[in-house]
């Protein structure tokens, strides 16, 4: 039978392809992988409109115990749906290998994504450098990411941590006191009250948050549910800094 | 009424979201916009399954006459289909800024983009930096960024020149030249004869061609139809390097 991995896009039931969701009612068994990011809508919500059962799958399951979802794939047609685009989490590619190896078919079906969604702010996707993202853990990465991108003058999307499965989200406000709490130790001026920021929340929904401003002012802003990011720009164009004024 | 930004995704009419054909369904007048990139069904198949008729717009018609397309959205639902997601490429942000302006709600309806398809190929999409293009048109931008990338030991994704209005694509073979080409005037070592890359036609369909190999292999083979893409790789993980075995 057949290993379908399934993006179901960013907010709500309906943002799955027909595409995929033909898929999904060919199938027998279906999991959400609800870590890595979070829908606007319910499990029941998806329920009632892919007329599925669904199995919340957490990171044991999905990551540890991937031979399970596998050995299912041998005998029955398997959804394993992902929030967002299948392949941008990287601890998805692991069934592509093993389903190659095992001689599983496997259907990649991939949907929207939070990066390329950044789009809406009205930077230029071409001009992103590398992703980061901000951990509940302290961690110099994102201060070191956003200086390499600053230094080739390109712009850097930080995806904020999220433990959906325990309610927890990162807060932009969390985020940017602890970018900040490194630029007080390095110093550099890559990160400071006064740098101006994108901040955005639900990005690929209906109704998206997205602000902008320095870093002073978006920290009192509140940006109601998650999930959340911060662009941090690089150079900008004169067209970008038109369509960032939208949001100011 | 309101202006619809609806991406079609990447290979046929069944890749639209359950939310934009919706959206398609609301509207009167349907435009695709067919200079960007390239789907692998007909405009005919497409008008078939959403139950309405399209009109091909030009780059003249989005980008130099965008205007009449707005002034159509202030009395009727006007959609704009775009191949991939709506806001990968730059030449649609335009449509929120004036939409704004002039008082147009606004819709945008994200989708797959190449971006994030690229993640089939094993390779991290955290780990990928600048994104570059090779023009048909003699251009150094796409060595330089691939050495940039390098340096900072991240992947970069080439995506090859296309005018489907007329049919005509930059083959991978093409590209390897040219940017072989810029490496006999360089000769840094960037991209040679002996560089493993991965190349890729139609990501994100159904049957997409991918292959990992040096420049001279990868020459010699075939991929069939377009879009084509090259991704150059940084420095890989053993993970990637074991997923990248899978297309060899």
């Amino acid at each position: 039978m057949t290993l379908y991995l399934i993006g179901v896009g960013l907010s709500d039931e309906k943002d799955i392809t027909v595409k995929g969701l033909e898929a999904v009612k060919r199938c027998d068994v279906v999991y959400l992988e609800h870590y890595t990011s979070l829908l606007q809508c319910s499990k029941e919500d998806l329920e009632t409109f892919y007329g599925k059962s669904i199995t919340l799958a957490n990171r044991e399951q999905i990551e540890n115990k991937s031979q399970n979802i596998l050995d299912q794939a041998k005998e029955q047609n398997v959804a394993i749906l992902i929030v967002g685009d299948p392949l941008s989490a990287t601890t998805h590619i692991n069934y592509i290998l093993e389903a190659k190896k095992q001689n599983i078919p496997i259907n990649i079906i991939n949907n929207a994504s939070v990066l390329t969604a950044v789009g809406i702010t009205g930077l230029q996707l071409y001009k992103f450098g590398r992703i980061t993202s901000v951990p509940f853990a302290e961690s110099e990465t994102p201060y070191t990411v956003i200086k390499e991108n600053k230094q080739a003058k390109m712009h850097t999307l930080a995806l904020l941590d999220l433990h959906p499965e325990k309610g927890e989200f990162l807060t932009i406000k969390d985020a940017c006191v602890k970018i900040l709490a490194i630029e007080t130790i390095k110093k550099e001026g890559i990160f400071t009250a006064d740098t101006e920021i994108i901040a955005c929340a639900r990005l690929g929904s209906d109704n998206p948050t997205i602000k902008t401003g320095n870093v002073k002012d978006i920290m009192k802003q509140s940006f109601d549910h998650a999930p959340y990011c911060i662009v941090i720009p690089g150079e900008l164009h004169f067209m970008e800094e038109e369509v960032m004024k939208i949001w100011a």
